[in-house]
């Protein structure tokens, strides 16, 4: 053995013996069995789990643009059988590990979590159908409303909005179920793919039509009516937060616009508070509301007074 | 086997029974072959050939930085040759499937389209020397505009704009030659890891930089110089749509801005309608344009009103 | 063979002529080994492998949430060795790569290379426990400040500003220690899946909060305090960029906001140069800031002047 290996040896001997103590470290840093600490992992949903179920609900509501190999329409029948029992199964499976993890951290002794797993599994998949029928209008509405779309499978296949909107439907029924946790790792899913923000609570109308999408934000308790057009960067949040005697926030409180039939909301408009926005309303770009407004109303900003071609700050 | 055993198979036996009604109901309502149902899923080019593609040649386009295994400068050749060969098989299958679909939908009798799928494939890649020329200057303007930027190889790694303009410059080579759906997911796909949304009709200058990025939108028919600078936020957009006489909006119409050589537009400031901004002009943060500027013009908007320290209702 | 095979083989041989000399061209623009050509690819950190390493560094940091095998509570000490012992190597491999390929790149002769890879991974992984306690904090401020949270875990397994704020941490970390690329590469993958874009560089206190996030931008030299809470779309950037004598932007000069502890910063605000916003101050929605304020400052945006009921041109 050379000299020179000897010393790498001994190096990298002093170098690791950080490690030993840094584990004990780590380890007792998770004696608490809180948040940050969930030593028992099996009981958490895991998102690999939650995407793979989703994208199964997804190829039963647009048949045919998903990954999974082709098949003819004499076997199409076979192919949806598979989907939906093995759905079942692992929706079950799911919502059943969401609804113990929810019971043995709130402490409640008298939960039928099989029960409602099975519940919830049963009423998501029996609602596909009429998932199906209100995509339908999502992706006719967004074809009416954008000179850019080519074909209605262009829309399908590439709008962000349309996925969004498409989670947010089937999120916002496992939010009704009260299924824990999952409606929210859904919506957060299609935010990171479509940079827009729908809470699983928001209800939303047929034929909605969200455009480019980046930065959408609807908050829990907003209401969406039909015919609705949204553009980037729009959002129905809260202008305050109720909260209790004790100061502490209230969870669930309307405080969330409701957007009556036909509405548009251009670009950069930020609609705050239970508010309500009137029966085919325009509400321009960039406009900062926190009143409602009667139907038929159209408000834009006032043209921004311009400095031109002075030589200021460049601001960035 | 145990009462209780029994018991659960009576209960899961039960509980399955709305199963197969539901299989058809789901199959049943996928009877028409329309967006939403498309049974023939072997048509329609699938999201992760598309990416595959696209992985190919963005190894062509940076050599070096993708995650193919490592070669020596000796080898590199061999390399190159077996990328080439390979991407122009899957380039020409995913488009013959993309021209097919779209004759077929059309009901178009009159097509070539294996000769257009040929011809659109070797196009894209004879024109990989020249988007690397695009891209070298791409990468200069990003060193040259951010003083955050460390090295070239930085901004190569991961610098968002960098990866939404190359794959647009690739997608709308495609849209050029016309393969209908592909350039929009390609840019779609761009959209969804960076944030920034730009149509593969867009027409881009050369050495274009476009920093953080989130929420930038560049719709179709928009036109950018060379050396043009943008920040997050920023919206090329339309001011309103171009309609026939029954009412609907026309297709691929005119209505985006035409940006000149040298502009800069900070974040979130938005131009719309099919205006021109002159020659080295500076669209200041949050200004908000309808109409075009001469050359040299420097707009700002003029310092907002703003209450302090008094105590309102906070906005969220 | 048929006539018509015989016409097709011809055909291809015909279209694939293309291909050979195009191979010779896309690799003669490969001579020169600056960015956009780097031949030498086992030089460059491979984003898969930090992505690795960062769902290592999560594992520890929130352990239970991630996808790997369940274990209980009695195996959890022999998994987080395994799971340390193997980042270290990892990391060590990774760090050494980016400084070796520095050092090459900038000609420097007397680095090494080894050590600081080696330190690098050490106090990083030294960091960990320091990391978590920050992270609690964080979770808890979410908890807090948003009446849509029902549970902490829901916190860790979906909300977008703790994913991107645990990574800049991290992030920021490996920037102090001066490793090259990795810092970036990682927030740019926190960037594309939050939309928030948090430099490595910026310093952040105790407690900070991120709500929806799209399209935060916090620049390198930004410094937050404790309690610090941002909505979807704040930009914390420079007014302008200091230039040395040639006129060239100077990397890394202090150029970004300073927010002082418990200051609110409500969704669109936009706060630009070297500037201080002092204690407890809110900014409201959409406000334009390029002065600092005294602490305890409410800002908020006079009510914009709306047109409202009048038929205008339709902003999109």
């Amino acid at each position: 053995m050379s000299h020179c290996q000897d010393c790498k040896k001994h190096h990298n001997m002093e170098n690791d013996s950080f490690i030993e103590p840094l584990i004990s470290r780590i380890f007792e840093s998770y004696a608490d069995d809180i948040a940050v600490n969930r030593n028992d992992r099996s009981n958490l949903p895991r998102e690999s789990e939650i995407l793979k179920a989703l994208n199964g609900l997804l190829e039963l509501i647009f048949p045919g643009y998903a990954e999974r190999e082709a098949h003819s329409p004499a076997t199409l029948r076979y192919a949806v059988g598979e989907i939906v029992t093995s759905l079942n199964m692992t929706l079950n499976s799911l919502f059943l590990r969401a609804f113990l993890f929810n019971c043995k951290n709130s402490g409640k002794k008298d939960c039928d979590c099989h029960a409602e797993a099975a519940t919830a599994a049963r009423e998501l998949l029996e609602a596909i159908p009429s998932l199906r029928e209100s995509m339908k209008l999502d992706i006719q509405a967004a074809y009416a409303g954008d000179p850019a779309a080519r074909s209605l499978d262009e829309i399908v296949l590439s709008y962000p909005g349309v996925k969004a909107i498409t989670i947010q439907r089937i999120a916002h029924k496992l939010y009704q179920l009260k299924v824990p946790m999952i409606p929210r790792m859904m919506t957060e899913y299609a935010h990171r793919i479509t940079g827009i923000d729908i809470h699983p609570g928001a209800k939303l109308g047929k034929g909605v039509f969200i455009d480019h999408g980046t930065g959408v934000v609807i908050g829990e308790t907003a209401e969406l009516g039909n015919d609705v057009k949204i553009y980037q960067g729009v959002t129905l949040g809260a202008l305050s937060f109720p909260k209790d005697a004790c100061g502490m926030i209230i969870k669930g409180a309307k405080r969330h616009p409701t957007i009556e039939d036909g509405v548009t909301i251009y670009a950069g408009a930020t609609i705050l508070g239970a508010i309500t926005i009137g029966k085919n309303s325009v509400i321009g770009g960039n406009v900062w509301l926190t009143e409602g407004t009667e139907p038929g109303t159209k408000i834009t900003i006032a043209s921004p007074e311009l400095t031109i071609n002075k030589s200021r700050k460049n601001p960035v």
